[in-house]
């Protein structure tokens, strides 16, 4: 899978996320199917409730911990949905087939890449990157950016920041923080999201984090835990900032039940954002902009 | 050095950073010393102006980079500075004195355990932390809490913190991080700082991160570079929260000149905030505390 993920870099370099990159998206997705194809399934021991979990084994590596239930064994149906959001189509998806194809064409490449390398975080997760922001580009029909200028008395710049989907003058701006799992880690975006709020206004970016999981895979017990922090959660929404909706591929309970507390931090599948009348939609409609 | 870090690990848990804990220190740092003993210096390419680095190595494996006038050859020297800043006495000694004390000590440790491990991160922080919590703990005689109670009308619980003195009701709380080195997550500890300015009241804590150095060894090249930031930090002093002092081991020039810029970030050596007069001594005398 190396020369397809090399090919898929440079023209992600050079051009983005648009259509130029969709077909090389395809031939990544497809040998990373094929590494998987060589693979053993390594039944492990779930402690999250109602989610069973394996891993693919080759050899003497073994791929991070895979979801069941989500992750879509016709491969190529998976990818054939994911195609479809990519051509601008989600509408015609539900909820669930939005969710289980990305998860399975994003697992297929991060389990495909931890089969075959020792330790390799990064490859996985800029590929989990790269077809996020192809799905949001494909939603949204605006490329995304990873700085923005600061004009601030002498403070002149770029601030680096994570994808920012801008619609426009007036218009709602997205902040993209794309991660593979969060953890404690997870501050840094509402920190993030706290500097934007104070260098452009409050309510001028909304924050979306999407994230692939939050299990945990214990080597020696093959246990597979989720690390969720909902109560740090709370304090950082109340005291650092807001953030518009959480969006998870391998979705917490413990994350999702904050959606329906007061006060609420949004936290819903990707489906539930990107289908026809989600949230991504209301908050299009309530702009005039679908 | 096993023994050495499992006895003071137990120590530790038992009893916290008081005096039963400083004759474990001294026999993991001589564990330490010992293993270095049987190192190769392998000279590094310094790509930080007017600092020099080397590795040491022990077989096929290599240490993180080792600053060359910071790192005390006489590292018995080095280790009864470091007894006598734990046993309260760290007014005999000069801001230099403290500083290459403690950064012998600390990369002691930190190297001793690169040269027997594989890519075990963990243990070199956990060891970072502990001696410096030691020295602070000697410096403020208090003994460091890691989380906080959190009683806000319905919203009640622990905080988990990151070392937290407190030198008592209506005195100075200090809020410390330590880290190896922090990079891009260095936004974490202004996060944190916002979430207890949040909770309990702008200025009921001053943070005082202490950071080992900011260096980056390119493993193919031999070359040391530093990664630093100070555009952003400016960003997150302005618009996250405000910290008191970032207090370096190896202390890059990029953050050291941000102490005489306006907006001001404190900056300083470890000895210059622990020395007589030094900024530690400052703040407690303008709280009649010294």
């Amino acid at each position: 899978m190396k020369p397809a993920y090399d090919a898929l870099k440079q023209v992600v370099n050079r051009s983005g996320f648009g259509s130029e990159c969709h077909l090389l998206i395809k031939t990544l997705v497809k040998a990373s199917a094929q590494e998987l194809k060589r693979c053993k399934r390594l039944p492990l021991v779930s402690k999250v409730a109602e989610k069973s979990y394996f891993a693919f084994k080759l050899g003497k590596r073994r791929s991070r911990p895979v979801n069941a239930d989500l992750f879509d064994v016709r491969s190529t149906e998976a990818l054939k949905i994911f195609q479809g959001i990519l051509n601008g189509n989600r509408h015609h998806f539900s909820s669930e087939e939005i969710t289980r194809s990305i998860y399975t064409v994003a697992m297929t490449c991060c389990a495909g890449r931890d089969v075959t390398s020792d330790n390799d975080q990064k490859t996985p997760g800029t590929m989990f990157e790269w077809l996020c922001a192809a799905a949001v580009q494909a939603a949204l029909n605006v490329a995304p950016k990873r700085s923005l200028p600061v004009l601030n008395l002498d403070l002149r710049g770029e601030l680096p920041t994570d994808f920012v989907f801008d619609l426009g003058e007036e218009k709602p701006k997205f902040h993209l923080p794309v991660k593979t799992s969060t953890r404690e880690r997870i501050i840094q975006v509402w920190a993030h999201q706290r500097v934007l709020d104070g260098v452009y206004g409050v309510g001028r970016f909304l924050a979306m984090p999407i994230i692939l999981t939050e299990t945990k895979l214990d080597a020696k017990k093959l246990e597979v835990v989720e690390i969720c922090l909902p109560w740090q959660w709370r304090l950082y929404q109340m005291h650092i900032a807001n953030l518009w909706n959480v969006c998870y591929l391998d979705a917490p309970a413990a994350y999702l039940e904050l959606d329906a507390k007061f006060p609420r931090i949004g936290v819903a599948t990707i489906g539930d954002v990107l289908k026809k009348g989600g949230r991504l939609d209301a908050l299009l409609s309530a702009h005039r902009l679908l």
